[in-house]
């Protein structure tokens, strides 16, 4: 996938994007939000960090350890600042950074985007479903990276409903079928795949039974390989865990999720890098 | 500033936007990212991280170590990791993750959003100067923070040419004049003032030495005590670290930057929270 307009490829296995490719990626997001906004769903714009103590109320840390990445900055006392910029060779011979002393860890980056909205609706009462969105970088430490497909930043773009079991159920198949137009539309080899959340460890952890036992996720798979979408069915986990309800019961929720850097190369492998062969529907915001 | 629609602030000091700050922010950086077009500026779209080895070429952990802010992962080792999840309180009782071991830290949170340009066009030679623009999410740590005024994580709206020293002088007086009448036109109360970056033991950087003999900052400040923005000369500073060249000499560079949730907060502060009194300049983009 070298030499691709609009396509940069960094050493740390992370795409830059401009030009056509950029376009594209902001079209396919207008796309996806504007389901989202016709389902009365209002947009939301959160910062990069979640705190500690809210992910650990989901058991986050237990369940997703090998994922999860922290901003952190130095020790702010002068003297450890001082010896740290004293340091001949702040790096090692691997590139890596002799981090010394930490200020303590307080904040987790972003690991999917709509954790974003039960913590900020954490206590409601809600009179009405609650349709939501928001496109978020995402972080997740993987084994490997490669550009697009798996970057340990990457974009998420979700279109969420709180609301009761049926109300959800209703908004996922809704943007499902929003979803199978468009892969219609762009002729796309996609299936429909039920799968579990990434879990440490999934045979100690209880949550990965019970996902395996009552499916909670179906993921959009391009081309038998790369899961470009997925929808999410949350039950009241998230209504429950964070106190939010409605008709007096802990709310339910679920999501439709899009990777928009794996939708560009769904794009690229599909129709190849010259936009004058990319379909309309890419091109065109509509 | 609380009960503003559109703004949530949270215990961290971040602000939440939605409804019409949300497109205020979008409008506002149409108008900034139209600027540079009409310059004849391409578009990038960059992910969250910058190699510290490059950062490193900057002399970035001396001059800067209060600020830095790494993206650390656990390490790998699944032994390390299946003892970090099977810990009775991954927190301590202040909210701080208790890390144990770290995975190599080999990547910096973008601190400055025009760096990714001078990395990704190293060793070039331009035989035309580069108009360049890119928006993204900054993360510098401070001592305090205030939603919307100083956050560890903020947007920064920025507009870069590299060329001779002409060139760019040339580039930063026109932005600099379109500026002016954007803030001429919502008559806000900014000055431009000579500043320095915010060196870490400034008395003994020579850099510091030398932005104070021949100033290279002058910042966009709203009312007396906030920067909304600023306009950067390098010199070659950029050109000679990563052997970018034009004429056969290291390159000059400079750039005009926009803090966008500060221009929210001059908005805000100047016209109060509802969007009726906001000026045309702010609710339409041009």
């Amino acid at each position: 996938m070298r030499h691709i307009p609009g396509l940069e490829w960094l050493p740390s296995g992370q795409a830059v994007l401009s030009g056509p490719l950029l376009e594209a990626f902001r079209f396919l997001d207008v796309r996806f939000a504007r389901w989202a906004r016709d389902a009365g769903a209002v947009e939301y714009r959160f910062p990069l960090f979640l705190s500690a103590s809210e992910l650990q109320r989901l058991d986050y840390f237990r369940s997703f350890p090998h994922l999860v990445t922290f901003p952190v900055a130095l020790d702010e006392d002068p003297e450890s600042l001082r010896a740290f910029a004293a340091a001949d060779e702040p790096l090692d011979g691997e590139g890596a950074v002799r981090l010394g002393k930490l200020a303590p860890a307080r904040e987790v980056l972003t690991p999917a985007a709509c954790y974003h909205f039960y913590v900020l609706l954490q206590g409601r009462e809600l009179d009405a479903p609650e349709n939501l969105t928001t496109v978020a970088t995402c972080f997740r430490r993987e084994a490997y990276y490669r550009p697009l497909q798996r970057q340990w930043n990457f974009t998420m773009r979700e279109l969420v409903r709180i609301g009761t079991l049926e109300e959800v159920k209703e908004f996922l198949e809704t943007m499902r079928a929003r979803a199978d137009e468009l892969i219609a539309a762009l002729e796309l080899p996609v299936e429909w795949r039920v799968a579990t959340d990434p879990f440490f460890d999934p045979t100690r952890n209880p949550k990965h039974l019970a996902q395996t036992l009552e499916p909670v996720k179906t993921e959009m798979v391009y081309d038998g390989e790369l899961a470009i979408g997925s929808v999410n069915f949350h039950r009241n986990f998230f209504g429950e865990t964070f106190g939010i309800t409605r008709g007096g019961e802990p709310a339910f929720s679920g999501c439709i999720a899009f990777g928009l850097e794996r939708w560009l190369y769904a794009l690229l492998t599909r129709y190849g890098p010259d936009p004058r062969a990319w379909p309309a529907a890419v091109v065109e915001a509509r």
